[in-house]
């Protein structure tokens, strides 16, 4: 598949743009402009995507965080490629090495293929829709714990003080995580490191990929009454491998 | 400096064989032993570092997570190795690429150097008293920052549900993170990643290399009441730039 190919090679090329600006940016010792730096250089890595992609398939929409999301509605019947140039931002401006290039590419509204990239941990994950998912080219599953006290359950952190939702799951779990990047937190239960990540009012370009890489991994994606959803409905969501989803939406709504 | 030289040597070469494990035991398809192999593996890298510590200095002491904390007080006035082959050991039995090793060397319970490296992101932090807190060569510093509304607070996170102490921290600090590996934690306050570690109930092993890195970057580590504290006292521990320790103390308190 053409478009599957030409995402590998520019996803791995934009790694290594992203990965080369992280590097030198460690080496600027007055930090005040850094943030302007790496704002700039977040539109810069967004522009080269688009630009790639609008060259080699022309007819095609793309959809990204400064690309209007209230436009997605029209796109509905089009080829469709959802891009985040950088998965957790605040990380990446705060040097935290925790951070990722996400890729996605929809047709109708159904994803096709989709890719997460940690450059820094060289760790690519992908899947194509009835292909399965992989890691560096190895098949992945989601883990088959369904015990929700020998879970790792992580957490995409805003707006949760009124729901008390970290304080709901402590100790009930095997240990929670919060690293701050949506795409890598979702490819995360794909690949068994953890058996669910809990997360609300994200954007559907954080979760693209992650959302079609965790469904080949045999992973479950519903809100948080347990209905499942599209990637385009990311105002409540549970990724997990299926087994402990009761278990959350339970404890969630206590 | 013999041990500083000898140290940065054997911590590389303890990280090799850590990323070869970590890479291999990805390969394990069947999972029902990989706890077993990954805590076998725990003993042995421990053993290793033990034995070449040993062959090289054979009158000093050596202070490790099976080696008996308890015995810390007959080994005051020793020159006293403190070491932990994994930091962050449920992440790396989950295959989540965030954990670290950890060697410091004291002398009359005071720190004379410290190692920390996480060999899956090539980041090696270390510091010697007096000379300085560096990473990968660079010398870093603790954060500028002293608003706690424009902080990254990282947390370690066990036995907090009484404190409800990650709901008093949600919505006043830009971001929490939990990544679950405290030699990493404290290193990255030191480098400005982050601007707190807020941690309780963990051992002097995971933060013995930590706690001068810190230092030696211009931190200040403080109890949850705000005194200053060794890496001995490890029951309620605040590792922070120093500008936001106050605002820190105050929130728990609250």
């Amino acid at each position: 598949m053409k478009k599957f190919e030409f995402t590998e090679k520019l996803i791995k090329e934009a790694g290594l743009k992203l990965t080369d600006f992280y590097l030198e940016k460690r080496k600027i010792s007055e930090k005040k402009d850094e943030f302007d730096l790496v704002t700039q250089f977040d539109f810069e890595l967004q522009d080269l995507l688009i630009q790639k992609i609008k060259k080699e398939f022309p007819q095609d929409s793309i959809f990204a965080e400064e690309n209007g999301m209230d436009k997605i509605k029209k796109w509905k019947n089009k080829n469709l490629w959802i891009i985040d140039p950088i998965d957790g931002t605040v990380n990446f401006i705060h040097r935290i090495p925790f951070f990722a290039i996400s890729i996605a590419y929809y047709e109708n509204e159904e994803p096709v293929f989709g890719f997460v990239l940690n450059p820094i941990t060289r760790e690519l994950f992908y899947a194509q829709k009835e292909k399965g998912a992989y890691l560096n080219g190895r098949r992945i599953k989601a883990s088959e714990n369904s015990e929700l006290k020998k879970s790792i359950i992580m957490f995409g952190i805003s707006n949760f003080d009124k729901l008390n939702l970290l304080n709901k799951f402590n100790r009930k779990v095997r240990r929670m995580r919060l690293f701050g990047a949506a795409a890598l937190h979702s490819s995360y239960v794909a690949s068994g490191y953890c058996d669910a990540f809990i997360v609300k009012d994200i954007h559907p370009w954080d979760i693209a990929a992650g959302y079609l890489i965790l469904k080949e991994a045999g992973g479950k994606i519903t809100d948080w009454s347990g209905s499942e959803i599209t990637p385009f409905q990311t105002e409540q969501m549970i990724f997990s491998n299926g087994k402990v989803t009761q278990e959350i939406i339970n404890i969630i709504n206590e």
